[in-house]
């Protein structure tokens, strides 16, 4: 079948599940934990993402159990009035998973282009 | 990091977008036409999706008109009480998207491992 490029396009999501079918981490978590590391803080990342605290701390803290380990070094006040950094594994968790999404973008945009546009 | 195979899988999910941003053909859309198919009427296929009839009309005709062109060929009434068949192009369609799925899931599984678990 043809199929124009220009008048259609594939787009893909992935995400990690645990055992259970519950997700351990995918493209919102990223994107919350980016904002995490751009912004310094839980507070400030809820904030931009238009999202509560809570909800954002949740996801988080599931993500930590699931896996385990910390994502996140908490510091408590202090002059900076307190803060969240990335653990190690967090941030190579954060660098393969968007690694990964990319590789699967562009092997995706490939496929499609092979079978649907021929 | 290493994440245990057993402990965690990827998954994914693949869709097709017009320029606007709306589904012309996913996961969904596969499931209800391939249930056509086997079922052999819209109607056969909603009460097994246990969707309304209407719902499943309206995703059809959805993709029709994204795509300027018919899927079904409804036959009305007659010995058989009518029912649907899918239309060549729509058969192409079918194949391609589960073919591209199939293809596009065993790449993020090989891809998963060789970037998560070494």
């Amino acid at each position: 079948m043809k199929i124009k490029t220009g008048n259609f396009r594939i787009r893909s999501k992935i995400w990690i599940e645990d055992k259970n079918g519950k997700v351990l981490f995918g493209p919102g978590r990223l994107k919350i934990l980016e904002a995490v590391v751009r912004l310094g803080s839980i507070h400030a990342a809820a904030k931009e993402l238009k999202m509560s605290y809570r909800a954002v701390w949740g996801k988080i803290k599931n993500t930590e159990d699931r896996l385990g380990k910390p994502l996140l070094i908490r510091q408590i006040g202090g002059t900076s009035g307190g803060g969240s950094e990335l653990t190690p594994l967090c941030k190579n968790l954060l660098e393969k998973f968007s690694s990964l999404q990319a590789h699967v973008e562009n092997e995706v945009d490939n496929l499609f282009e092979q079978s649907f546009i021929n």
